[in-house]
């Protein structure tokens, strides 16, 4: 175990954004401030209802309107073969309906216009005539006999299985939980949340029917990924497509599917012969495109008197509605549920996944979650938080007794998992110095003396991030590596090129601070470009955290072989001889004659001016330039972990839930720059108090979507978080070159269970066991009335 | 000696061009197409006269115009230091005249306003009070004592002298001459000319305030040198300038050098924080921009009496203006006027090279001339031809008398130039054939019989292209190399990056070719991208036919790099030993097995999507994806030749030349695309017949510009060339992958002795020894009455 790179030492400690003065004077380029000459819009008519066949589209009046270019129906799109396209999870999914509508929102048709407005009064022009089906709604009934069919359009099915999946040992952890001296179990409910970006999904599709060229600027996570599909769903050929993805308001996994209106934008263009702009409405996100969670789950618990966990087994019930539609890696279609031992040294565990279709949007695991890890942290935080009630012994106590010890890392879990370093006592330590957690428990016995609802919640993640390995999965058979190129030009700037993309995660920055650090060039003197297909190498994109673990650390090999270059023309500056070479402070010293450096600007200099380069090891005289590129494949995920701690305080007469603190300590080894981790950090915490107290996608029994709106899915605004409290540890990762961990989702995965075991605890005096998410006023106040909510 | 690839067997015989579609609709972009919301347009202020002192500039009037934004003096570039740019030619030039003027068409201030032709309107209203100075407009008198000092900014400069250069042994010619049988000596005149591209020069410079990035779309011939030089001169970071030479409608060398007008749309994007755009009208382009040849040359040669050619000697005036602002490699100021000995095998030359500065425009070398070649090979095509009429021998056979031997390659000429390869011979019997010589012959006895006067005319030369090599040569300090980037995506399409960039020469569909022959991938499933910094790798552009010598070196090699780790991949799929595997016939096969075969687009897929990897040569797993980059620094020179045969008729009662016939048989090696290749020798045969007979840039005693416009710079239509018979031999070159040779400039240095040959062949039975080009109908009916033109 060794730490991380010292902040300050290191220059990682770097605390200004470069893209803050785009930002902040509104000089940011969004797909929607995109405007082409001779540009159309488009408009998608979606199903009003959850599930029916389509008797008649009557496209004429709309067809007829003065400003109307095209009216596209899937009958059109069935005749040019695109009606059905690929999912990024080994599913197929309707580009436009053509037999029947799956879920309510889902695209029918989609109208070209002059105009946004008038594309979308065409919609209201277009005449169809819907058969209602009765839907499934409830992931509960969707296998019981008679269930009406979701997908009968896959051959062969004649049930709404999606998938089953399991983990661990299933006997083993059954013989664990015979012989324990305790054992609890509990159903509870991970909600249908929605990521609800700032910036809607959107395209401009730009067909140049001469050059046979397509250009989509698109608010895609993973461009390269989504070109390689286009052209394989389109018949275009790729090495002609390029994907733009420029400012991104956000994407939390949002982003990642390739949606039906990017496809209809691509065929709007190529119909038309002009650029098309599609941009969803906020109704269209928060109907139509992937949802998150939606997990129905039992946890059974079995341990000791002494608080000693031995067995954790689950069964899990998943709603990935109508397509499964995110990316899931090709082995674990139930994302990384496995990982559902969270930070605990267990005997024995075990895992059961269904996951079953329903008449509601696609999807399944897009939202900040490292593919299902917050489904897995919130199980096993909410039973470790009923065995420390159910024996007695303070939450943190019990967790520190069940922590996986520093000296047994790498660490490989019942479930097969390989967690990379940690020190989980320290960071527990850390939380509970900060907190002054001891003050914070006499503190809540005196308010609830005078019967006030004091809690204070504990939970303690740990995440895997950064996929591949290669050798484990891979999204849509284009493997799981990101690459990275590096150009140091002749006056000493340099340029990487970056296959992930940023959707507001300060890349522009960061990587910047990568090659500073490991070439000793400026920050302000390394540009990154990033987003672009045809300026950048391939990669799999932005999500899972994957930025630091995968693309940071092509970036530092990157940076390392030109380093290695670099010291060959240095020793023939120096004439010193290239043995004697070494990098120290910033530059290339002679060993034993640290006063003699040569920068890599004058190496640059040299590699692209100097008449004699020096031989390579080839012994043939090296390439002029200096530049390097590497397609990065990491051996291992990468396991940040924290521990965090909430205090809430409810309303006795309104059950309505006041987040006083929030105190979170992340370890995610080496960090590059202390503001973006501190970012990601709040960010994530935003989101776990949205998702345990607000957020929450219902349907009533017809499939009617619920959460239409901002008013309807209520997100937090800075009135309901506190001034948030966060402290670091260091441990770095031996999985990665400069020890650096991915942090992107951390504290959206390990801080909803800490504000719902906060307000259990307050809720003791009530002695409610369980409520589900969101914990809104009324379902506290039910809970404290003894009528929790039932998992719905 | 071995033969070039054979274009039927290799598919290089593809004769369409990917481009066309794009120009043959109009569809090309070119500089003055770029339309930026915001553009400003600048006009340039430029001297009126040849030579004098600023006395005073009042911009007041012009700064008033309602429609300025800004109006700039050379006294504000000071300011800023910017007065002053280095060139590409180890010299500085003024971007805005501070002391004097030193040409007519310098830049004295320019405008930058909302339109162009208010911009036009406000140069009027800058008032500037000249005080006229003696111009020196005679390269001839220029070093005379008391003549004007042009060059008074330089430090301890006394007189115009620019450089003196010698090559070769003078004592050893100096013998020869003294013991041969026969001398020779004749002065001549290759006279100021100008490339007149068919669109002149301009830019657009969009500098962006807030993120501090300069994206300049401009004409030039070598983006990435001009970027580097444009961060050294304006203090910008080098990494954040993007330079886009998008379309660009010919440059022949004219667009090599940095002008002032580009700095200037730069300053004033800087300045006005909005784009600018700057166009050259005619008049700007052919009086302000760099001319080509302009060398007064004192031939001399020595020979037996049976035609064994044993000496030759030049002496050379060469004229370059106020400023040498062409692109000079830096060991040879003269360029490659050393490889004077042409194509012939001779025991002692020397050349002796002086350079003057003179008040005319900056310049020396540019028009596809491979830095002077053009004016080596006119001299020792015109004292062959001397001889040959001395001696009374044919001037073919005379030549074959003297060709260096098919077996004497690589051959070491008496100035140092290994000459790769090379059958002259053969293509001297190819010209002969096809011309039908002795036919040709026979009737001009005839004719001259009738009084007719046919001439017909000899040239055979060899040309020095695609610097390189780095050891020799370098410009402006940034090496000789050119870098490609190739990388064949999942779907198995592949995008070549290449340094060099088009200006009509076919880059995007030759270098497809390239790699599809590489790579068997269909030439369609390759794309090209050219002309953009941000997009390519770096390189020092297109001139001096470097093109497929350098670059497509470097795209052939970065394709065997791909196809090397393909056949480890290759190796796996099909399960068979890697040192099993070959490559035949566009696809891996195992040997011994031709019919099981793996292609690269099954390599591709592989090489992204697989979950194991082969190891690769250092037993790590090979990194995935399927690229491979290059930067090629030639082994040497690549030396094409060509034998040219030109039949003219002079109208004795005129003097008007006309070309009957022109055969030209041009060896280049292999040729990747045979209409390239064919476009290329027209374009340059047609140059040919400009030079010979029609294009002068003259100037009056004051240094007024006479050729101003192309009613008075004369350039050859359709009607006054011949329908051009071609042919070729192919011979490769062992310094080149796949042997090919450069061949843009080969028919503009070989064919203009052809027709002064020509038309002093036909001029035998007036005893006209030599005439000077242009050989317009004037000089001819003077040169008949025994009045040659004398060298101007």
């Amino acid at each position: 175990m060794s730490a991380a790179l010292d902040p300050a030492e290191h220059g990682f400690g770097r605390r200004t954004l470069r893209e803050a003065p785009r930002f902040v004077r509104g000089r940011g380029t969004y797909v929607d401030d995109v405007q082409l000459p001779g540009m159309l819009h488009l408009a998608v008519l979606r199903a009003p209802v959850a599930h029916a066949r389509i008797a008649s589209i009557d496209t004429t009046a709309a067809q007829a309107h003065p400003k109307v270019k095209a009216v596209v129906t899937g009958a059109d799109l069935a005749e040019r073969g695109l009606a059905w396209m690929p999912t990024l999870s080994a599913d197929t999914q309707a580009v436009l309906v053509t037999d029947k509508v799956r879920f309510q929102g889902q695209e029918v048709a989609f109208v070209v216009a002059e105009d946004r407005y008038s594309a979308r009064d065409a919609l209201e022009l277009i005449e169809v005539e819907y058969d209602v089906l009765p839907p499934v709604v409830d992931a509960r009934t969707a296998l019981a006999p008679g269930a009406p069919l979701v997908r009968d359009d896959v051959e062969g099915r004649t049930d709404n299985l999606c998938f089953e999946w399991e983990s661990g040992d299933a006997a083993a952890t059954a013989a664990v939980f015979e012989r324990a001296e305790v054992t609890l179990a509990q159903d509870m409910v991970y909600p249908r949340i929605h990521p609800a970006p700032m910036e809607t999904c959107g395209a401009v599709a730009d067909y140049d029917r001469i050059d046979r060229r397509l250009t989509l600027w698109s608010t895609s996570q993973a461009p390269h990924a989504h070109r390689t599909l286009y052209a394989v769903i389109a018949g275009l050929p790729e090495h002609r497509i390029r994907v733009i993805s420029p400012d991104v308001g956000g994407g939390f996994g949002n982003k990642v599917p390739i949606y039906p209106g990017y496809l209809c934008a691509i065929v709007g263009s190529m119909l038309t012969g002009r650029p098309v702009k599609w941009m969803e409405d906020r109704t269209e996100n928060l109907v139509s495109s992937t949802f998150a969670r939606d997990y129905v789950m039992r946890g059974e618990i079995a341990a000791t008197r002494d608080g000693r966990i031995l067995g954790l087994r689950s069964q899990v019930l998943a709603d990935h509605g109508a397509f499964n539609a995110a990316a899931t890696p090709t082995k674990y279609p139930a994302g990384f549920f496995g990982v559902f031992t969270g930070s605990y040294d267990i005997e024995a565990a075990h895992c059961a996944v269904t996951a079953v279709h329903t008449n509601k949007a696609p999807g399944g695991v897009a939202y900040a979650c490292s593919f299902r890890i917050a489904e897995a942290v919130y199980l096993v935080e909410r039973m470790v938080d009923l065995l420390a009630r159910e024996l007695g012994i303070d939450p943190v106590e019990l967790r520190r007794r069940n922590f996986i010890r520093p000296d047994a890392f790498p660490y490989t879990t019942r479930t097969g998992w390989v967690y990379d370093s940690g020190d989980y006592p320290a960071a527990m330590a850390e939380a509970v110095r900060i907190a002054g957690y001891d003050e914070l428990r006499a503190e809540q016995a005196e308010r609830r003396a005078r019967g006030e609802l004091m809690g204070i919640g504990v939970s303690f993640f740990t995440e895997a991030v950064g996929a591949g390995p290669r050798k484990d999965m891979d999204m849509a058979g284009l493997g799981m590596a990101d690459g990275c190129e590096l150009r140091v030009y002749p006056t000493g700037k340099a340029v990487v090129r970056i296959s992930v993309q940023s959707q507001g995660q300060g890349h522009e920055t960061t990587f910047a601070q990568i090659v500073s650090e490991e070439l000793g060039i400026p920050v302000d003197d390394v540009d990154v470009v990033h987003g672009d297909t045809d300026l950048t190498p391939f990669g799999l994109g932005t999500y899972g955290s994957r930025s630091t673990p995968v693309s940071g650390a092509a970036a530092v090999l990157a940076a390392r072989k030109v380093r290695e270059k670099g010291r060959l023309l240095a020793s023939s500056v120096l004439e010193a001889a290239v043995a004697d070479m070494e990098w120290a402070d910033g530059a290339y010293r002679v060993k034993g004659d640290p006063g003699t450096a040569v920068t890599i600007a004058e190496v640059a200099a040299r590699a692209y001016g100097a008449r004699d380069l020096p031989a390579g090891p080839d012994g043939e005289p090296l390439e002029g330039g200096l530049e390097a590129s590497v397609s990065y494949n990491p051996e291992n995920l990468t396991y940040p972990y924290g521990a965090y701690l909430c205090v809430v305080d409810v309303d006795p007469g309104t059950g309505k839930v006041a987040v006083r603190r929030f105190i979170a300590v992340d370890d995610c080894g080496t960090r590059i720059n202390e503001a973006v981790v501190e970012g990601q950090v709040h960010r994530g915490l935003t989101d776990g108090v949205g998702i345990a107290l607000m957020e929450y996608v219902g349907y009533d029994e017809d499939g009617n979507c619920l959460a239409g709106s901002l008013m309807d899915y209520l997100i937090p605004t800075a009135l309901e978080v506190p001034d948030w409290e966060t402290g670091a540890t260091y441990i770095a990762s031996p999985h990665h070159p400069i020890g650096a961990k991915g942090v992107g989702e951390s504290s959206t995965v390990g801080s909803p269970p800490a504000v719902v075991n906060a307000v259990l605890d307050a809720l003791q005096p009530y002695g409610v066991r369980h409520a589900d998410m969101p914990l809104t006023p009324g379902r506290v106040w039910e809970a404290m009335q003894g009528n929790p909510t039932p998992p719905s």
